[in-house]
């Protein structure tokens, strides 16, 4: 008699941008004349870039023809945009990278959720707290995290981010083997400085635990002492895995292009992780669209460079609007600087939900509870920058009406 | 301190393909002057279909318009492309299906892999034998398989598929809790009549079991006592997933896009198993690229489906051309008529690598040795009809000349 993965019971119910969406939906309906603006979920707006779209077109077109036409790819991606990514985000900041060590994806969340299959049930993980939720759920799904009761995982190490600590973990008190880290933060928007990461670093490699590093968000980073890699940090590659995103980079979240970083360097074992994720992909995945490989190439074109940048400043220059507002209306903030995500506390020690419900019914815009980011965001919301120009001045015009 | 899944050290060493892909190499250096002949791989060759890039083409330059653009889309897929599945490949098969139940994925190779997430780790699971390596390793890294040794793994159930068996599997003797069906069958090209797999529904429902029934090839079945789905068999819906692709369909191995029904009907623990795989999805997965899921649709437009049927028809071709060749030189041979795999026995009860190994030297021909595919592929060889019809023919008359 089949049984099912019973991990899966425990999960609470709705995740967390459902309920967000139920709600707005919900409110749509009841005041159908209203304008809805979603400053929720951290989607891009901007068209791809024209350069990536004609060597998508390009690619398009050689799949239709005879001498063109290319089957299964390398489940790790052609050497093409390997080479591609070494060249403009490694070499560049003087990371040296082999192209076995880059493992091109459909994405970042897929990576961050099917990077577990390598390690082993027992191990104990530590998270942020707030947290991208997928850390958690996947974890969860593998038996990793223990039992749900009262918003925490029983097995989990839960690291605070908060306004004591400036938005930035601390090392674990207790021993831990997988950590998480996401800088620049999802959802706070805070970002670890060379030293705040090389703490990191030491501390992963004299405890023998790795971390797996998201920086879905480098490209945002403005201030010259953020790093963008972790592998900037010396002797990162013997404990870090990096995971990299063209979704918030070149707006590729409809185009499905991430690739993950596992350096030979590091082991566990005696064995190599790089040989254990390659297996892992060689037995479970297929390699990404050959079109979408040619795009994700083109991002690194001296157009595609120029064109995406462009889409950064203008999300970059959303941030600002919305900082800038919530401060002037006499709220805390973190984040924006270097950072799509503004992480807002509430006034008057109201909650998240209440805040966020208060938002949404009184002016239409949907942010996101922070309380839905785990036990520490209680208190807080978070606005992303990836709406449109009108719609982020809108929103905090009407913010600024009721704050 | 870290510790890696240890399942994965249980693995043999080289996947089967990478090892024939070995082979083929280190014979084409040590011969440059001769031609290899690639009847190994299940990779096609016939060019997208015109309206198929048209469609990408379309869709490509949407997504560079500020109206146009599509950010993150449902991760089970856009509606339009699974209405088009559920209308062409069910209703017009007498199967009702509800949106909800097609999970549109990058790959059925991803999801017949990641689908062992919902599924406890004590599960008995039953495999043919020969069989499609993926299911095996895959439940090997989740701990299902037990030990490997000599060939085989210690709790896995083989399902021997031999001549005295007309290469179907017959009714495991003991309790199975999973059973893996691939028809047409690959390596074996062998297909299940509707009679023969209603007896696999019977048994699936009355102890229990569920089906993961693999129909990647479903579109080369010619005669008309096959069925194109496991729904096509009162029940199924109860005790059946079905796995379907465009890769061979529609020549999709480097577009990306298969689909996975996961019908309400199907319980177990008192969960649906379509909630479990829902989670899973949103938790791990971010939906497949637009543009591919609009090349999709375009399969089933009336040009896409004239399109791709002539691709089907040119492999088909090919897959009798294989047959006849191997039979006028004294081979047995199953498939090749419902399906693009042809299986030949070895003369004079010649091994699978010897046979090969003979055939890659004598002639530059690479097959895949059936040994590779599980204990009973031994004495075996797979060819594929994906490739050109020049080649096909070449590599036959090379083969004519050596048996």
């Amino acid at each position: 008699m089949l049984n099912i993965n019973k991990n899966f019971k425990k999960l609470p119910g709705a995740y967390l941008f459902s309920t967000v969406a139920r709600l707005a939906e919900e409110y749509q309906k009841a005041h159908p004349e209203r304008e809805l603006i979603k400053m929720s979920i951290g989607d891009v707006t901007r068209p791809i870039a024209p350069s990536v779209v004609r060597a998508m077109e390009t690619a398009a077109h050689e799949m239709g023809t005879a001498e063109g036409f290319r089957g299964y790819g390398p489940e790790q991606g052609y050497e093409f945009l390997r080479s591609a990514i070494i060249k403009n985000d490694y070499i560049s900041r003087g990371i040296e990278l082999d192209t076995s060590e880059v493992f091109v994806s459909d994405g970042a969340k897929s990576d961050c959720g099917n990077i577990g299959d390598i390690f082993g049930i027992d191990n104990i993980v530590a998270v942020c707290d707030p947290v991208y939720p997928v850390y958690v759920d996947t974890n969860a799904m593998a038996g990793r995290a223990g039992d749900y009761k009262e918003g925490r995982w029983s097995r989990l190490v839960y690291m605070p981010c908060t306004a004591e600590t400036g938005f930035l973990p601390e090392l674990p008190k207790t021993s831990v083997d997988i950590i998480y880290l996401c800088f620049p933060n999802n959802p706070t928007g805070a970002a670890a400085t060379r030293v705040q990461l090389k703490k990191w670093v030491d501390y992963a490699k004299d405890c023998g635990a790795v971390i797996l590093y998201d920086s879905a968000y480098e490209a945002f980073i403005t201030d010259p002492d953020i790093p963008h890699s972790i592998y900037e940090i010396d002797g990162a590659k013997e404990c870090a895995i990096e995971f990299r995103s063209f979704s918030k980079t070149a707006g590729f979240t409809g185009m499905r292009c991430a690739y993950t970083i596992v350096p030979h360097e590091l082991k566990c074992d005696g064995a190599e992780l790089n040989a254990l994720w390659n297996r892992r992909q060689c037995t479970k995945f297929n390699g990404v669209p050959y079109v979408i490989q040619r795009a994700a190439e083109a991002v690194y074109s001296p157009d595609g460079q120029r064109e995406t940048r462009a889409a950064i400043e203008y999300y970059l220059e959303n941030a600002k609007i919305i900082r800038t507002a919530l401060s002037a209306a006499g709220l805390s903030v973190c984040g924006g600087e270097n950072a799509p995500y503004i992480w807002a506390k509430a006034p008057k020690n109201m909650g998240s939900w209440d805040f966020f419900n208060e938002i949404l019914n009184k002016t239409g815009v949907v942010t996101t509870p922070g309380a839905g980011f785990g036990p520490s965001g209680e208190g807080y919301i978070r606005l992303t920058a990836f709406s449109t120009r009108e719609h982020t001045q809108k929103a905090m015009e009407l913010l600024g009406n009721i704050l």
